[in-house]
């Protein structure tokens, strides 16, 4: 049987990746979206407005919403989520500390996954990151991402994340450009922002030393790629318990 | 105090450079030399013929043999390592069955250690791939090895040692070439092999699915990489006890 | 002005692409589509069946005829194309010499412009090849591509061409795969297809030798790039007299 | 028969290459060497104190001399080059204007050739970045370096050379780093230096758009690449007249 998804931020760019990968699959059904203005239909998926998202829930007998939207509009579904007892995978960024334990407060009553990039690549990245810098102590990292012409904060929230993941390993920190004299401290990760053209996002980090030199990278061809990992997050996370999940989890159980 | 060794096959090519990268080191020293011919004196250290090598481990008070021979010359020095008890680090490919259970044989009565590849960037490579087939179910994978114009075999031992490593994660077939009608299987695996110029080694597995490619990669920028982990796989063999070791063990180790 | 365009092979993959991304741009206009079989509208776009083209050519008003379609659809209307004397853009591959005999025998009559690949990016590769291959003398020259893992035929024609430019500069033969004992010929190039995943299309010459290494590589970040060629080479086309048109030339003059 | 070659610097790093390297060839003969100190023989060339230069020059019956030092050991031994009317090439970086007039009032009296970088490789990389600039207006370009950790300045010259290069084509101005909100202006040229482990030296120019992704790369193996070129313009320059010239003049001619 397969999983009702309602969608939130149905009429933004993601939202609407959502629902067409979607339509393509056996396993999930988006049978409604949620937006902030009047958005008709998409996809042959109906859209309300954010006063109606509590009725929605209920009548269209949702198992899981999936959120892509903004802090606001996210936040503003938690209490109907709460109320109709549904999943919650949430897409969104950028919130601000009040934001995120509001989400943490809600996973005391459902469950509750929220990722930065529901890649499954990505997240495999991370987990040979950990491996490789581990392993090869001393060696030097260096971290690039590449990124289309209009995305306008740098480094990407992906880039930021494997940074973590390398600073959970070692102790480095980040130098955003070189630039004139500037002697490379041991310490330091040179972290590397490129925009061009349409790239849909490139993430790599080198480590070299003692006349070696290895890479983990990892493109994202299409951004059905997130849309697909959220849709996968929404699955398994109707089986679980309430509680904060991680999409590292949902890779091994699938 | 640093590791006395000796390097059988002083005068070849990976024999000098373990002669110089020791050269530069604290903790190793190579004492003495053997080669099949006469070869005089290598960066200093003195080089004896095979009849001699009985006795100068004895002489030059040797701790470990570092052996990047032909499997003949590595098998002709096996009774004379166990006789002076001194541990036992091959490089050396291409042994036949009967020289595999020679090594195993004498790895009863001294410390043996042979690897295919000394690099740890490469061990750390191994890992990584072990990582990222498992998690990656249904991803496609190819793999492509690029090394120097007079490499005449293909592909290059380090490029079986991974497919060996996807193998043991995944039921797939390498093919090597791919011309005129060729669709592909899902169970199949590309193995390529480019030769061009003075390239001293590079070696990468794809893996690629859902809108994505993951990309694990090492590159080799001098063969002083593989005389330095033979060096360090020397160190930490003397401090172990009779038996067969592993390359992948020293890394953790040191 | 716009140019009015009608797509051959409207309802295929590519013919889809160039309808959807003509919808985008203001310089030309999708006016109608024809296809085999009975497709209905396609983007808003009426699409005739093979009998009807000859009076919808002048209905519509078209200016030119973009083809992504099969040989013998692509030759089936260009006795139409001629009768109404409209420009023709062939992107079909796959014809046999006959074939291309009656495509060069239109061009006396009608402007024709046929190529293998409408990517401005890949049309630059082909000369950044001419210029390197030409000055870099006795390099070493292995040529690598990838796409989708439902591609059947390889290489891809693309790389193909990049052969062609290729042998034009140097007499270098193709081996398509290294296995077992396979030592280089100076005279040769490795030409490698990798199949995986939903890769769009990448291509890299590597020249290597005298210790240095040049790639010149290409990716398709998406199939509108080849859409967006065909349209801009479309827009080229009807300016021009009758005659046999490269899109090399596309790219300088507009 | 070979051309006599002095080495100005020759106990530098890259003098000792130049020297190495030389012994391989049969074009050229290193007969003596210069250096600011005593250096003793290398590589069984004597080399002299910068006193003894001219009287050298005219012993050693030298041709031309290859100059990898500083600016005032080369300008040092300008003097004597007019002098004893031999070729001067010049791999030395780092004169300020008064250095350069210098350079340049000596080409008067005798052949002067002045780069940063002698590999033919980045020579043709050159070649097609103007090439690839010039035809695709528009697009976004991004140049990446990367060296080991001991280079202290960044970007590095060949970096700076392939800017140059780039805004011969185009006005674009370069940022260094992007780190918060950044927004990408279409003028600006990303330009980002890599500092990691023994990396001797990659250049990448990506240009980027219309869904197209097209790189030019170079990757030096070794530093031989340098004192190879550096040989081949000194083999070159002994047969043109007095002046200024150029080493992407020595690819074509010989």
């Amino acid at each position: 049987m397969s999983t009702a998804i309602a969608v939130n931020g149905a009429a933004g760019r993601m939202g609407r990746t959502v629902i067409e990968t979607a339509s393509e699959r056996d396993d999930v059904e988006v049978v409604v979206g949620f937006h902030a203005t009047d958005a008709g239909d998409i996809g042959g998926v109906p859209v309300v407005e954010s006063d109606g998202v509590a009725s929605a829930l209920a009548e269209h007998d949702v198992d899981a919403v999936v959120d892509f939207s903004t802090p606001e509009a996210a936040l503003g579904i938690v209490d109907a989520c709460i109320a109709a007892d549904v999943a919650l995978v949430v897409g969104t960024t950028g919130f601000d500390a009040e934001g995120f334990d509001a989400l943490e407060a809600a996973s005391d009553e459902i469950p509750v996954l929220k990722a930065t990039n529901f890649s499954r690549g990505i997240q495999v990245l991370l987990r040979t990151v950990t491996e490789a810098v581990g392993a090869l102590d001393g060696y030097d990292l260096e971290l690039m991402e590449t990124h289309h012409n209009d995305k306008v904060d740098a480094p990407s929230g992906t880039a930021n994340t494997i940074l973590e993941t390398v600073q959970d390993e070692r102790d480095v920190e980040p130098v955003y450009g070189r630039e004139g004299h500037a002697p490379r401290d041991e310490d330091e990760i040179g972290v590397f922002a490129r925009r061009a053209g349409d790239i849909r996002g490139e993430h790599e980090l080198v480590l070299a030393g003692n006349d070696e030199v290895l890479s983990l990278s990892h493109r994202a061809e299409d951004r059905g790629v997130f849309a697909a990992g959220a849709l996968d997050a929404a699955g398994w996370l109707v089986d679980r318990g309430d509680g904060w999940h991680e999409f590292d989890d949902v890779i091994d159980e699938d």
